[in-house]
């Protein structure tokens, strides 16, 4: 399965690319013009097209039927197969894609039904989420946010045994580069006792990665922690856009609900397991004095290797900046080591009740902060809930997000001795 | 469309229905034997077929669309299209199933075909259910539950202008019948700091009823307090099973998750906005004091006619009591008026910021307690967060639910000069 990390592609453009070398080859949704949505893999600058590729005859035995699956207009059915049916169909594309592939001529001869440059494209929901749930295992993130409510106290008690999440909503998820339209809403001003309604005024992004649920637990058993990874069919990144005002108004006792479900925008390709296994770490070490996970919760394999490496970051482009011709300003940089909780873990307490999961289900990790200025990953930390103020090239400055910022988040997995890989981009303009 | 309210039906066993007299027509998924799951209506004790009364040719024009939306294995067509639909439907199962219809002889001579004894059928979940949103508009249970954390300040200053709500877990969502298995979890024992994990020891259910979406609002449009009626398709009983002991531990500082997301159980049948319609009535008058709802959820004709005289029962049935052949004990009755905000104001709410709706889509109402022991909606108020306890005919008592108990809810409208309709039961066995 192990490719030689630096073999490279006959897609020229693969090679060296920032995200989509041949060593990625992540799985997206697409369409060109008029043509039907259909699945295909990034590779550099192009989407090698599936559907095109199988007609051709390119695909045989398990990684037909896997290409078969992912060739649809949702992924639901390829993340069903698990990893079986990733490896199959990733083993292949290494072999084709490859610049020494025997097949090399033969596609070239075909390249332009084969490959469709991503520009020319449309990219789609990949999958079709049937729930979602968005976690808070972003510890900085947690305490930022804690210590504005709470100074004293500004972790609360579960949330080094519990991995917290609540149920977020499926039907507003939407693909990097679709508006995001400022939310209406109730708000309580200030010193005041009555609410009032209108816009929102303190627009704010939040910085996640997604993950995507491959074979579920039909009878809802509970997926053990040993075998979660299994369940894990990849990863993307994901911005849950959030309205503080309403969410401050709204949250009790309940948790966020129209706060959060006007928008929630994810990066088009998943980028899979085995991808990503290069870049798997230990498990940060807890802090002195905190407690051991609970045994459902804890797995040798998972605290070894269950980690991520991968490196975030947000970034801001406003309407004048972009008059100005000024390039996006980087706000933050943070890392997935930032997580207190494993993907296996949240995977596992999830359906630890007999909680159904299913393939095409979406997880957020939460708001993957680092523990320093600089590293905050939504601008509630940044301006301390609207107390400073973040300066732009441009000269403006913001509390909060304004109509026609651009929020941009990017991440990106690089090790000593491995070819870099990155997720692409997630994109949402705020419209008034 | 008003029927005459005593019109009589040529299936004899609808005539005095407690539940589906030909007034009700309630519509469901079903299937029998082996065979295919189908649409069908409840009329007595049978269920009319829609698949095979479209094959027989009894449906044309506007009803036979209507008719197929319906037939289907799910019903999430037929809610998309809206009230025009489901009255054209109701039309002409009204005439048909009339004692005095021109088509009786016909209808009568293919009744095998055409009408299913109920109990040879299984019943399925009526719509796939794109995202499931539980309200909490039951004040009774927010005082309840409130005097329980808060005995000072029982109600948040948010609950008389927020109908307030939080995301639920659809995958979990199950039909009446469907066992219900205790979850697991972590809990965090009276008076200690570290938490444990084992078998729920505080299972409650909670009496609410289900509201399904119709037609939604494809761009995210806000749907208005004057229209939302339109995008209601239909109401069903529905069981919040609640796992109180993992709730207390997990749900500071974003709400319910796995207390709630094990199991969520529907009754089949989807009594429709047509049905429900001479029972509507005005918004009961908000107690002296309370604030007017904001601009946006006050419409006149949803004040006037926006609530619902629904009579609510649950009933507990222990493993002891079925051997001894006692009959289940009711616990608690309650109404539709105890609830603060109609559903338009629920809908309506839910639409403000932008979030999508979809055919399909659940509300639940929150749990429907009223004001007087008697009337509560789980056993959490029943005993005082477990310091009474019930006693039941048996001689058992119960705090919360043990393995085998059987927990059913029941509702039923019931007006001079009309004849009375019901939501059949909504039933569940618990299960170690």
């Amino acid at each position: 399965m192990n490719t030689p990390a630096h073999s490279r592609s006959w897609v020229t453009s693969a090679n060296g690319h920032a995200d989509f070398p041949l060593q990625n080859l992540p799985l997206g949704v697409f369409s060109r013009g008029d043509s039907a949505r259909r699945g295909g893999v990034a590779i550099g600058d192009s989407i090698f097209d599936l559907q095109a590729a199988l007609a051709a005859g390119f695909f045989n035995g398990a990684a037909r039927g896997a290409a078969e699956a992912a060739s649809r207009d949702q992924l639901n059915d390829f993340f069903a197969l698990g990893a079986h049916g990733r490896r199959a169909l990733r083993s292949e594309l290494l072999h084709l894609l490859d610049e020494h592939s025997p097949q090399r001529a033969r596609l070239q001869a075909s390249s332009k039904l084969l490959l469709h440059p991503m520009s020319e494209c449309q990219l789609h929901m990949p999958a079709r989420v049937g729930d979602y749930t968005d976690f808070y295992v972003g510890i900085h993130h947690a305490m930022n946010v804690g210590k504005l409510f709470r100074p004293d106290n500004p972790l609360l008690p579960n949330y080094k045994y519990v991995p917290i999440a609540y149920h977020g909503r499926a039907s507003t998820l939407c693909v990097s580069g679709s508006p995001v339209k400022r939310p209406d809403g109730q708000t309580l001003p200030p010193d005041q006792d009555v609410p009032q309604f209108g816009p929102c005024k303190r627009l704010d992004y939040e910085l996640e990665m997604g993950v995507w649920v491959g074979p579920g637990n039909p009878d809802g058993e509970p997926i053990g922690i040993a075998d979660a990874q299994q369940h894990i069919a990849g990863l993307c990144l994901l911005n849950d856009w959030s309205a503080r005002d309403l969410q401050a108004w709204e949250y009790q006792p309940l948790g966020p609900f129209l706060s959060k479900s006007f928008a929630t925008t994810l990066s088009p390709w998943v980028v899979t397991a085995e991808a990503l296994a290069p870049f798997r770490c230990p498990q940060p070490a807890r802090p002195e004095g905190d407690p051991q996970p609970l045994p459902y919760l804890l797995d040798e394999a998972d605290q070894q290797g269950g980690a991520l490496d991968i490196e975030l970051e947000v970034l801001l482009l406003t309407r004048q900046m972009k008059a100005q011709g000024l390039p996006a300003q980087v706000l933050a940089r943070s890392n997935t080591l930032n997580m207190y909780w494993t993907v296996a873990q949240m995977l596992t307490h999830h359906s630890v009740n007999g909680c159904k999961l299913q393939p095409g289900d979406l997880f957020g990790t939460g708001t993957l902060s680092g523990p320093q200025p600089g590293q905050f990953g939504s601008l509630l930390e940044m301006t301390e809930g609207g107390k400073h103020t973040v300066e732009l090239p441009s000269g403006e400055v913001r509390r909060f997000l304004e109509d026609g910022d651009e929020v941009i988040l990017r991440a990106r997995c690089q090790r000593e001795g491995q070819v870099s890989i990155g997720f692409g981009e997630c994109r949402g303009v705020v419209v008034g």
